[in-house]
């Protein structure tokens, strides 16, 4: 089941630092996988005149697991009001600062959700117990975020 | 059954607000989701030099269910004259306002709509109803538009 | 069966009107959708500098059956040479007019056309007639042209 | 079976053209489609100042059969340095001139080859040959380039 | 099975080169396709003004298996400070390299992995060995990365 949202948020001077994580979903459901893509970011009209706002964006990588910390971002008024920079946070976590300028910058994107239910999960188990140990292992290893709770799983 | 429509509106000083809604279908459809994508925002050849327009989207967030208030183009004759934001309202809902600025900005994009129809749901619903009460209960949550009608099923 | 095929035109002063409509087909084919989707518009070198052309899409919505008159290009040499609009009309009908400026204006695109056999849909009703015509009633409604020939369906 | 492949090639006033045609494969495979994305295309660092660069594209479009000539980037140093035209030439046949100006012009994108073997159509026409038939006729018109060699059903 | 991952690299005088390639994966597995797509290439705000820095991508092209090397980034403070390429490389394999200017330029991106069980492999074997050789046969040709480890059937 897959679940879409608009996502926006505005960085400033005052709130330089938007986090993206895995939000709480009910007890019986497990998220499969959730992904925040970035499709804009611009700067405001009162944005100063020739001061550089640059949004730096902190994830991990998934396969080398190493924490990336890289510029998405480099907007100055009369040069670069706006960009589509696209880029994909597959992984559900994603931090967003504003490490130089006052901004204001709004970032805007999508987040895309996949829910499953816990129940499905178990009517799986009983029919292929083995072939599902080596798939769960795999899946925690793509994406690791479920939801910060333990695996119902023994 | 899904069907695609292009969406183009003009905003200006007279007519600064554009509604964007789940529209009314035949009794025995089901809106199951309806979503927005803004492709392109631009200035009118005849837009004032050095004035910056700014269209705001105002929509709601499906997960934490927040009302966000963002700017997705700020334009200026000069500078910045168009605009491809790719922004997407998966909820089928959200209004577009010019907060700055006296236009004309052209809006374009495309709907995108997932038709059922009732009998569909009644047919399912005798032979998995268990199944079907919690898969209904999120879809709720995923897509809240369901055109205005109250649900048939009892 | 789908099909697709690159598409390009040039409007100017002496030809500033391009009309796209769903292609003539072979008697024993029906098109079932016929989408339009352009990708790139951009003044020649020769365009004259400090002019606007733009150019206006005329399409009807959907859902509303509403004819939409709109430009998806403002052009002037020195400011935008150059758009990627990436506006996709479904229903396959669509005209594109050089409203101001003289040109040439080069509209690039791709066509997507999906295409069925009569054979196909007479050996559908056969086994499923009412079923069948909920759905064809709903497919008109989705994609209107169907190639002026009258449905065969009787 | 899809294979996918970057494509890179180089235009300048030495080499001007070039063509991208389906490739020679294996005895015993068939290429059913065959497609062409380009992605960008930009002037190099060396390119002259103030020289208009035009990349025109030549190919057929499938419906019409018609030989299309356009211009798919206009290019000038200190205006436009850079496009992502985002063309599609979904007949694996065209043919990119450098028509004005002396370069080095870069132009980048991505192949997309689809293959079956003669093993698979020959099976498939031993418990279908009706039908077959039309299907095949129909292919033809959609993607006409089947490598160069001589079709082997008789 | 498939993973996906940002990626993201910076490119200065001091390191001007970053190779990607098919990570390791634990013994059990098979990388069946590794595609890396770059979405956007961009100069830091201390990037000198006026100087040009360049990109250079080298890869492999699928069918004629020769070698490229083609700019795919052209930036210069005052005129491009930031790209789109929106390239992709498929076959898992690509050196960028700053072959001009001293940045710092970021690139940043999506990797696509495809993993299997070498397991599934020996199991499908069993039950199709003619059919399957002569697909392996074209999977190498497809995605020749397979970690660098010797092919387990005999």
């Amino acid at each position: 089941m897959e679940s879409e949202s608009f996502y926006g948020v505005t960085l400033s001077e005052k709130e330089p630092i938007a986090q993206f994580a895995v939000p709480e979903v009910a007890e019986e459901y497990l998220v499969h996988s959730y992904k925040l893509i970035i499709k804009q970011i611009s700067l405001g009209p009162e944005a100063k005149s020739g001061e550089f706002n640059v949004i730096q964006a902190e994830t991990q990588e998934n396969e080398s697991k190493k924490i990336v910390k890289i510029p998405i971002a480099v907007l100055k008024v009369g040069e670069t009001r706006s960009l589509r920079p696209n880029v994909e946070f597959p992984n559900g976590s994603v931090t967003f600062k504003l490490v130089q300028g006052t901004g204001p910058v709004y970032v805007c994107g999508k987040s895309e959700m996949n829910l499953g239910e816990y129940e499905d999960v178990n009517m799986y188990e009983e029919y292929s117990d083995e072939e599902d140990e080596s798939e769960l292992e795999l899946d925690e290893e793509a994406s690791p975020q479920t939801n910060g709770k333990s695996n119902k799983k023994k």
